[in-house]
C-alpha cells in the first residue's frame, strides 16, 4: 500500500538557522520559506535526489507543532509522510487492521494541496505517520 | 553535499512486531531480520520505490538503541542517513564549519558495509545524521 516515501518532517524553533545548518553545513538545496497559516507552521524544503526533508517553524496561536517543541526544544523529527495511491481505500485498510487514524478519518487538505490523514504514532512504531494522496 | 535519503532509522523493542505493522498494516515490502553483532542490532529493512525505512531493535548488552528505547518506549526514529560522495571531504567541511562529528571523527563500516559518520544531534536540529559513503 504504501508508495514513496514523501518527505520527512524536521520541526525547529528557528527555521532560519535550521535552513542554513541543511544549506551551508549540509551542503542541501533549500527552497525559499513559505508561511502556510492554514497550517499553522511556516516551511522549507531540502530537496534531496530522492525525496525531501521539510522543515517546520510554528506560525500563530496554536500550532500543531508547538507542544512538540516544548518537549523537543532543539527541534527534531515530527512525522514520515508515505504517498498512498488511493487515501480513501489507504484508510478504510488501516482502520479494518485496527488502527487509529486522527482527527475523524476524513482526509483534509494538507500543505501541499493533497488530501491526507495522520495516523496515531502508538500503532506505528512511536512515529508520527502522514498519508498523502499521491 | 549530501545527496539521497539512504534510509530512517525506527528504532523498536518488538522488531516482529514492527515488521508485522509495516508489512500487513501499511502494505510495505520488508526484508528478513538480520542479526548485526557487531553493531548490536538486528535490522528489517522496508523497501520503499525511493529510499528504505531500516527497522532496529536491541541486540545483545550495550547496544547502542537501547538508551534511547528506556525514552522512547513506543519506539521512534532514531537517525536520518544521508548518502555522500567523499565521507572524508565531508567530514572536514562539517568539521570547518563547527559541527560536532561522534566518535573522535574516523568513519567506521556501517551496518551497510560502507564507511559511515554520525553528527551530533544539538548541531542538526534536534536529529542524530548517519553520513554514509555512496
Amino acid at each position: 500500500m504504501i508508495g514513496r516515501l514523501n518527505h520527512v518532517a524536521i520541526a525547529v524553533k528557528d527555521l532560519a538557522a535550521a535552513t542554513a545548518v541543511y544549506r551551508d553545513t549540509l551542503g542541501g538545496r533549500v527552497s525559499d520559506a513559505v508561511p502556510q497559516p492554514d497550517h499553522g507552521v511556516t516551511t522549507v524544503f531540502v530537496e534531496l535526489p530522492n525525496t525531501k526533508i521539510e522543515l517546520l517553524e510554528p506560525l500563530g496561536e496554536d500550532s500543531p507543532i508547538a507542544r512538540f517543541l516544548d518537549r523537543n526544544p532543539d527541534g527534531g523529527i515530527h512525522h514520515l509522510c508515505y504517498e498512498v495511491e488511493d487515501i480513501l481505500a489507504a484508510r478504510d485498510r488501516l482502520i479494518g487492521e485496527g488502527a487509529r487514524v486522527l482527527g475523524g478519518g476524513e482526509p483534509r487538505i494538507g500543505a501541499h494541496g493533497k488530501p491526507v490523514l495522520f495516523l496515531h504514532p502508538k500503532d506505528f512504531c512511536g512515529t508520527l505517520v502522514e498519508l498523502e494522496q499521491a
